[in-house]
């Protein structure tokens, strides 16, 4: 079949991959979209080792199962493929499996390619209102709602997100659905016009920033990240990280300790949610497309999303 | 009067101190015992500025105040005095006043002298049951009494404290009360013994140790107690972090975000439910005394309980 290759820090187009053959509990889903992450640039960075072909974020329709139900329906599908024998899965926390696969990521191939072999228990049913390029956020927006499942986001409390990329974006988006007061931080003018369009406040960081917050949001990226939300958050207040990076980050633990600062890492998040806010336009996603490209041009595709300023990357097969 | 002064690094005793003047509000405590905490000795080494009384562990009876209630209550008193007008004391974070003083620590005298001033809505009536040797662990025990105000520890989690100090015993005995499985980790076998006596599970860190923990508290006291923290505790755990010092901690961000690792900064807590504990002998403090010395053995009494192995030690004026 047709599909990228990620190996040695390259990807590159392949009309010779074997179709993935189905075992016992998989779907065989026909690949329509996938989207390009921030994970899968780290993975090209070498963020961690992997060879197979990349992508986490898809949507497609299943051609083969063992259970008739899912034969020809829409679907995206949770990334983690958990081994259901470990401690962590035994205490119903399969995202944290000790063994666990994750499409693209690791131990696993993932979605850019013709087809994609996933546990048919990883698959969710797209509802008709979602179009293709709504779904294919499905993944990313649950990482942000995920945010809500570990923190209680109160009405009265002020909330900052860090970061105009991708997931600051859908980040914003959710935790503004609490009615709280919600600010954005970023970069980039355009970026965050994005959800002024929505009516939710944003600030450049280039201006000096003197608010504060009970809940700061860190999904910049980058390890400077931690010292802003650090500086912008209240006593007692909590952090939320989201940005995963190489490097390792200075902490001035006693302040933590002094001002009673809770710090959470936030990782993959549930599913069904995601598609429920998809479906009822609570979230907007369609902007975030920067451009679509064709499986062929997996350098050119990696590049653009790779570079300043690129929202999401999407490619179809 | 008489009483200890702190300044430049040194502790002196001194027979010339003022006795405090009271202002409304305020009570004035005369000392029957005061404790010598870890903040006071990394008082001592800088760790940050002041000059002045230390001392915010103390236990008294009150011989002035405006409210003829108090008048010859025995007492104890919580370290902080708020401004109650900052954002802080609106929100009803008194602990976390922007303008803050802490007896002993800064901005305020502390109690290792004759006498004391706090204000009244500072102080606690300590019930007879509890003795003056017990009542002046009423400030630690709160501190260890405020890892349950922010964290729900079930009774089915497994929990490992980090350091056999003085707040890691109280620590371990207030957390082993949920029915949790305890398991307390520390350097020396005879301190480790006061909590074996009681029941509690411990182990020497001398030795390899295999275990994990849906919560881990990090009472060590040093920089390295993160890492051992870090090594322990489960994905999606939380490390309750109750060590201050000068340092820098280094923290790989993308493992806290990839485990979803919680982490929580906790100081100081409720003195209520404290003296709850103390009255009903559900806590043990008593094996946790060390020595007691006069205020006049001021340098001794601090070298002393500086020195390694060192549990509570005590000032008699």
């Amino acid at each position: 079949m047709r599909g990228i290759l990620l190996s040695d820090g390259k990807v590159t187009y392949r009309e010779d991959l074997p179709r993935p053959e189905r075992t016992a509990g998989e779907a065989l889903i026909r690949i329509h979209l996938a989207g390009i992450c921030s994970t899968d640039l780290q993975l090209l960075r070498g963020y961690r080792p992997f060879h197979g072909i990349p992508g986490h974020e898809f949507v497609g329709t299943v051609v083969e199962s063992d259970e008739p139900q899912w034969i020809g329906r829409r679907v995206v599908g949770e990334i983690n493929v958990p081994c259901r024998q470990c401690d962590m899965c035994r205490k119903n926390m399969p995202t944290h499996c000790r063994n666990r696969a994750a499409i693209g990521i690791t131990g696993r191939d993932g979605a850019m390619a013709e087809y994609l072999l996933l546990p048919s228990s990883n698959l969710h049913k797209v509802p008709e209102s979602v179009s293709d390029e709504m779904a294919v956020f499905t993944e990313p927006l649950a990482a942000a709602l995920q945010i809500m499942e570990q923190v209680h986001i109160l009405p009265t409390s002020r909330v900052i997100i860090l970061g105009d990329g991708r997931l600051g974006l859908l980040a914003a988006q959710v935790i503004s659905l609490t009615g709280c007061e919600t600010i954005a931080v970023g970069r980039h003018a355009d970026k965050l016009a994005i959800l002024e369009h929505r009516g939710i406040a944003t600030t450049l960081d280039t201006h000096p920033f003197e608010g504060s917050a009970d809940v700061v949001v860190e999904c910049t990226g980058n390890p400077d990240g931690w010292r802003q939300a650090r500086a912008l958050v209240h006593p007692r207040g909590q952090i939320i990280l989201k940005s995963t990076f190489a490097d390792q980050t200075a902490v001035d633990m006693s302040r933590v300790v002094v001002d009673e600062i809770t710090l959470i890492g936030s990782r993959c998040g549930p599913f069904a949610p995601a598609l429920r806010l998809l479906a009822r336009r609570l979230v907007d996603v369609l902007p975030l497309i920067s451009q679509g490209f064709r499986l062929e041009e997996a350098s050119l595709a990696f590049a653009h999303a790779a570079s300043k300023g690129i929202l999401k990357v999407l490619l179809r097969p």
